[in-house]
């Protein structure tokens, strides 16, 4: 039987199963959801044992496990290390979510949860794709499967892995699926991500919080302070303005972003989605670059003081923020790190002290369309989609991508089925009913091209 | 027997009914508190009715209740209306509390809980000095009392009160301890208080939580855009920007401002006392002037994004911000808060939505130190604390001395036993022993002179 009929005929199982596995809430960012993550590696242990893979493993690591499996069917074929990771982002806040997001609801084809499309869903899709292959008896590739637990809060345990399992993970490209395509009618192949530098601010001004009454006026308020800080991080113009921030920014040619222009985007459509009377950013740049090939600053979060009902006068000790800010090729994480640290200490009042605490970074990529890897991908999605999809730089950042190519040595090919309407990160992440299955149609497909063409 | 002989004796009972008062959570701008409000109100009326009072009742109010109690001894002699309220802030950070807030524990000569001076102590300490009066029969005035449960939350069910009751509250002056001293040594009496205007602040942007790389640059981020508007809230010299804000201010003759700088001051002291290396406030203006005689603006909590545990990458929908300014005589709140809300729209950019909800307003007010309450009360400290009195302007709010004023057209005088370093508002909050004890001591002595001068 056709691998597409075998997809027609346990397309409910399929999708049953992907709703048992957005069930339980994997989210690695907070410690106290653990039982749960191990409880997702188990469940992916066994899924890939039903679909027949071999040398299944759930492997320690200093932190979350990482599920690795494998099925080898012939050394002269090319290998695929499959990737994805099994954890989701904090769901909260809960009360904007219209169906509880560890409770799977569909509604007009979308399946609504927390990882729905980021990365659970996008992930699943490989599963049931090689169970699909194995079945029909029309594997093209070996195929080594590694999904690990805490992509979204930094990766540690898998750079650790990657370390000292290179030969074990030894293959000719590594297949993601964590991106997203601008439309179902125009898929497209992300070729760029951004890199990630993220730091926590600790703001402290007097020893205790006091009566805004008693010293309001005479002592330095650490959130005005906090807000007179963040303030300058940017110019009139929306420039960061950390120094040396844009020193090794790859500026792209006017023929690239002529070409970067060609994708479909209107302003008004973006804006009508999220409820804008305009958007904002770096002057001089379209709102596509703005979110691509240009870097930039967010608060990802503030708080201080009193933030509970009701009205409390208080001077607080202490003011907060989370900033991170997503970089373009050749800057480096860690320099930018330092950067932002060294800024906020410099433009600190003597009224306060700042700690600044930096989260994990990331290195940003780009990939070659000239790759047989990207030629296999692109002839899959124009086989399934019957449309040639375009290649466009992500804003996002995938940061174990560099880390791949210098541990292993192997390129990554990013096969994105999500859109931008799946609200990843947001109350009522969602992921389309036909990009599921769509993907677990169009991965076969990859492995039979990028087999023939590495003949 | 004397009174001092009466309060010896009866010294560890006094103490152990504050510690029992202490106990009861009674929060009044968080609803969930509510039971231990009513609680609270039951303690209050069993404690009068044993220290002798008459005509005890627990009037319902819109919100709380006020507990009323008087003993009318001869309508010939002066009446004076207590008052204090029996509600307390909201106790957290919990985790900065050394012990408990609702476990009243005695260190170094203090009782650490939250009310402790503001104002449970401060206001139990008149029933223990009436109870001492009555059994001593040398009470020298008629005396009403009125508590209320809501003063840390607008006094709205007091206003109604007052309103429908201006017969049963007629006295010739209102006695209240709700302020501090400047030390044990060196007692003063407040005869001025800021008044305040508190909005919470809104700013949305997105219509909805956005991943920071996919939109990050590209669309304005409400933290940045709040930030950028509390920045222009202040200028270089920490005067605050709203226009036409200080139109109204009663600004200090020379002399007046000479006889502040008399008030004994050591800004190491100060700065030592909050761990800071330099205090910081509108420029010209001293630090006790900063902080009583000049109109603030403080940002008394703020918050949007992730405030969780780890990093999350979101460019949020919104941020929020409570701010509060704080009055001198002749600002009007009503009018102030309005000068904010227009000029927070004024400054709102494009790409955000800005809503402003006021909280609660007072009114500042003056007392005069030619009264003769204020001569009875100055009188009274120099007796007990053997140090003349001195005057000052307090940079806290009651607001319902102006409002005693217009609605029952009597005079507060404010006879304060707090400390600074009583840390109201904030965890640790503490009230001497010998504050209390002495404030017992002191009070008797007031309604004596008081009745005095009066003949």
């Amino acid at each position: 039987m056709t691998i597409s009929n075998y997809i027609q005929e346990n397309e409910t199982r399929f999708l049953n199963e992907l709703y048992d596995f957005l069930r339980i809430p994997s989210v690695s960012t907070d410690p106290k959801f653990e039982p749960h993550i191990l409880k997702t590696a188990d469940f992916l242990a066994a899924k890939l044992q039903k679909a027949g893979a071999e040398n299944i493993e759930i492997c320690q690591t200093p932190r979350y496990p990482i599920v690795y499996a494998d099925k080898i069917i012939d050394p002269n074929l090319p290998t695929v290390l499959v990737y994805g990771h099994y954890d989701v982002q904090p769901a909260d806040p809960y009360d904007l979510w219209t169906t509880p997001p560890f409770e799977p609801t569909v509604r007009n084809g979308k399946v609504y949860a927390r990882g729905a499309s980021d990365d659970k869903g996008q992930m699943y899709l490989h599963i049931k794709a090689f169970e699909a292959m194995v079945q029909t008896d029309s594997l093209a590739c070996n195929i080594k499967f590694m999904f690990e637990g805490e992509e979204e809060s930094g990766s540690d345990g898998l750079a650790w892995f990657v370390e000292k399992e290179q030969e074990r993970l030894k293959s000719d490209i590594i297949l993601i699926s964590d991106t997203g395509m601008i439309s179902n009618e125009l898929p497209s192949i992300t070729v760029g991500l951004r890199g990630m530098s993220y730091v926590e601010v600790e703001v402290t001004g007097p020893n205790r919080d006091l009566h805004s009454g008693l010293y309001g006026g005479a002592v330095a308020n650490p959130i005005q302070v906090l807000a007179e800080m963040i303030t300058k991080l940017k110019d009139e113009n929306n420039r960061i303005t950390i120094p040396n921030f844009y020193d090794k920014v790859a500026e792209l040619s006017a023929e690239e972003r002529a070409e970067m222009a060609k994708i479909p985007h209107s302003e008004e459509i973006y804006r009508a989605d999220l409820d804008l009377k305009t958007t904002d950013g770096e002057k001089g740049y379209s709102t596509i670059e703005r979110a691509s090939i240009r870097p930039t600053l967010d608060v990802n979060g503030i708080w201080g003081g009193y933030i509970g009902e009701g009205a409390k006068t208080v001077l607080p000790s202490k003011a907060y923020a989370k900033i991170s800010t997503r970089l373009v090729p050749n800057q480096q994480h860690e320099e930018i790190t330092q950067l932002i640290a060294n800024y906020l200490q410099e433009i600190a009042p003597q009224t306060v002290t700042v700690k600044v605490t930096p989260h994990h970074g990331a290195v940003p990529a780009v990939v070659s369309t000239k790759s047989i890897a990207y030629q296999a991908a692109s002839k899959a999605y124009e086989t399934a989609f019957g449309v040639k999809p375009v290649p466009v730089r992500s804003g996002g950042s995938i940061p174990i991508v560099p880390m791949f190519k210098e541990k292993l040595g192997a390129d990554s090919m990013m096969m994105g089925f999500g859109l931008d309407s799946d609200a990843i990160h947001s109350p009522d992440e969602s992921f389309g009913i036909f990009n599921y299955l769509k993907g677990i149609e169009t991965i076969p497909l990859f492995y039979q091209y990028f087999a023939e063409l590495n003949q």
